[in-house]
């Protein structure tokens, strides 16, 4: 069965790359520098689904993406903490976020997910941001 | 400089074990399946502050967890979902949240973290999730 990313994801999202297990992709939500990861493996919903080598290669996905949005948030204003989760409790497709938050932000402290409402980039704004993260993740 | 269990993470927990890389604690919270993983080293807060050979054995350890947990989560009632996350906006030491969700629980869909207050296990109730959990993950 091939991959085929979750309608929810793809609605939510732009793509940035495919890496060599994840899909990489930037959530469309102004509010926050969001990256979303998610391996392109069918039928996978738990970390633990993975196999051993694709779980290293998410792992060292996620330390690349954590690291480049941190670089990439710096520039946007700030970066105090990266905060990585694995949910799923709507989308089963497994899938990582990784989000950088700053002490300024609307949801600090607390987490991102179910706050708020997003808001969309500007069509330009996307484009600029999605070549952003095409040099820097 | 020694590893020194976080005030806050060593007052809301119960200590399981200490594994290779982290200390595996249970959440003293009887609402929810929840096992805190925090890595032996000092001044560690995000997940790419580690070296590669820890990262790797933490990935490990989470994925030991994420299991153990839905197993045990089982036997209490259900487990559809593991979350998992590392947030670490209020406390910086880096650790890992797995928590076995059901869609009965108080928070579902939504996560976890920050959702009402938690329900201490009774002293008695502890010392049996601390022995159960000993003998499961």
């Amino acid at each position: 069965m091939a991959f085929v990313l979750h309608a929810r994801l793809a609605a939510d999202t732009a793509a940035i790359a495919d890496w060599p297990l994840s899909r990489v992709l930037v959530m469309n939500d102004n509010r926050f520098a969001w990256i979303v990861l998610v391996p392109r493996r069918p039928d996978v919903s738990e970390f633990f689904d993975l196999d051993d080598a694709s779980r290293s290669i998410l792992t060292n996905e996620i330390t690349r993406v954590a690291k480049g949005t941190k670089a990439w948030a710096h520039a946007r204003g700030g970066c105090d903490k990266i905060n990585i989760g694995m949910i799923g409790n709507l989308v089963p497709q497994l899938h990582v976020h990784m989000v950088a938050r700053n002490k300024g932000d609307v949801a600090w402290p607390g987490t991102v997910w179910g706050v708020g409402k997003a808001i969309p980039y500007r069509a330009a704004e996307l484009a600029r941001v999605v070549a952003e993260l095409r040099e820097t993740l």
